[in-house]
């Protein structure tokens, strides 16, 4: 069967032809249909990430796919059912935080994460996975259903920043989301149709008449640029947001968030930034979050409850905000294409083959 | 009645006379047993906080009280109850922070402070208060009553980090408390006494035979000193550590508690750093924070129930800790030994009358 992969010592994702796996007690055999392209990716292809499974020369790309079940095998499946993959898998048989459905709390050291580091991803022809990591999506969503995935990411980081809100009464009116990119606008549709928050906003830094920027202001939300309202800014120039969602990993934005919180607001930090110094005045922000009872929290990965609210979640959103978003499916023929990234490109997957709804 | 308060233009603690309380409707009248002197008085006495009661010219002092009933009124109190008040009172009629009981939540401006800003302490011969600001404390930890307040702003403290870590399972085993002050050793021993972690530690920077020292070992945890083990080494010197509680106000210590938490731990921050500004890897503890699912929470102040939590966990200290942690009670005659600090000092209270049992 055919699989994307980047090879040991190349920075380019290739074609490459491997054996069709056998799916094992209690796995099922999936036919691939289509699988999104990430920031992740492209570190993963620079080398960024960089293990490969044990003993190969290479890696299997994708870890946002949605596929259909070829052969279910003992699983509690039936063949034609459409599903998705979380993307952790333990190194060593299990763990407990599999054991408990929670692998995106694992610590490093303690899973795999398949199409980035340690196992291969879902770009091929076929994949196979144990039930345990299969999450079914209706069919009606099967188009965009390599969403759910970086979806369920932001699911996540939410339910965290909500909890850590939930030992009193929180009503947040405000929202801001930081990065326009794919993930950014994923979680902004999320915000406005899964909770209730009066006044949206969403950080980005392109101009008009970047798609983004229409994607926005059509979600009801307010387009604030960066470069003439810097996110310290932003409570004066607009207010205090009681949720930041940070979406780009630009690494002063978590301490920038700090000042742009209302008080018992919280920045909800997604985005992976690499080693940066720079200066802060540490007082002032410590201050800020004491006296004003803010919190910042982490997040990473996410399991399947998250994917099921992905799931739901992603049924909501209005077509054209998902036929806007997804701006390129390529066929295996044309595979670059997905990985290209232009001012046009918001999210690009690649289609291994096509859906036929089950007779 | 006798009062302790600070001047306008003034920046020192003097006794004062003034006119005995007298209770509205729905208020006791409460004669004042003991009042302890912490850090913020401190800070108040050297103007860092300042604001004066309206048309007033002076401010009576203190913030963490303990008295009993004197005239009950109509409140659900009887004359002889032992009673703490609360410290945040709304500053015109109500608004919808104390009206459901969370004044803590209050942003500025929709909030007094007793004894702190914009409204007299209870360092008198006698205050009033509503009934709704006043917890019953049992006789048995009369003598200690002033330590209810400063304990329930760790519970508040305490319980946003757990509320943080709420959405997954999180079962912390090391805690550091970082300062050896008063409100660190308190936290140490609420740790001790109400949670189920299996190491605790304490940072500080005093030499041996520094009387806090014996304290932490007393309950069973290790000192460091961060002379020798600055915080961003701890884990590497001894731990990783799923709670981070800073008492101090150092400002780097909320950056450093990042790199000092293990995989999905919470600092919890009460400490309030004036500005300083200096230079962090903001890059490496973002992404420390998002790759690891960690949190900050900031938090100040404390409500009823973390009054009513505070008590019964007081009502647990071993009396040896209770005994070893105040270290000064003075009468009026005396006062002024109650605001001093030296090397020995770590909690002490005015006394302004004596507790005698109810008949």
């Amino acid at each position: 069967m055919h699989a994307i992969a980047v090879e040991r010592g190349a920075n380019r994702p290739v074609v490459v032809e491997t054996e069709r796996p056998v799916p094992g007690v209690g796995e099922a055999l999936v036919r691939t249909l289509r699988v999104g392209v990430d920031g992740t990716d492209h570190e993963v292809i620079a080398g960024g990430h960089g293990d490969f499974p044990a003993g190969e020369d290479h890696l299997v790309l994708g870890h946002e796919a949605v596929g259909v079940v070829e052969d279910a095998g003992d699983t509690r499946f039936s063949r034609g059912d459409v599903v998705v993959p979380t993307v952790r898998r333990p190194p060593n048989g299990s763990n407990p935080y599999f054991a408990r459905g929670e692998p995106d709390m694992a610590p490093e050291g303690a899973y795999h994460e398949r199409g980035i580091s340690g196992a291969h991803g879902f770009m091929s022809t076929y994949f196979t996975s144990p039930e345990a990591y299969l999450v079914e999506v209706p069919a009606s969503i099967v188009d965009v259903g390599f969403l759910v995935e970086p979806l369920s990411v932001a699911e996540k980081a939410v339910e965290l920043a909500y909890a850590s809100r939930s030992s009193f009464t929180w009503e947040p009116e405000s929202a801001l989301v930081l990065g326009n990119g794919s993930l950014g606008l994923l979680t902004l549709a999320m915000l406005r149709d899964q909770f209730d928050f009066d006044r949206l906003y969403c950080l980005g830094r392109r101009d008009r008449p970047d798609p983004t920027i229409d994607i926005i202001e059509g979600l009801g939300a307010t387009y604030v640029d960066s470069r003439e309202t810097p996110l310290a800014e932003v409570p004066a120039a607009h207010e205090p947001m009681d949720l930041v969602f940070e979406a780009t990993g630009y690494a002063k934005h978590a301490f920038e968030t700090i000042e742009a919180l209302a008080p018992n607001g919280v920045g909800a930090l997604l985005g992976v930034p690499g080693s940066w110094e720079f200066e802060i005045d540490g007082g002032k922000l410590h201050r800020e979050l004491v006296m004003h009872n803010k919190a910042l929290v982490g997040s990473v990965n996410s399991n399947v409850r998250h994917f099921e609210s992905a799931v739901e979640t992603l049924a909501t959103l209005p077509a054209w905000f998902r036929d806007a978003v997804v701006t390129g499916v390529y066929d295996l023929t044309e595979f670059e294409a997905a990985f290209g990234d232009d001012d046009t490109t918001i999210k690009t997957a690649v289609q291994f083959s096509a859906y036929e709804e089950r007779r």
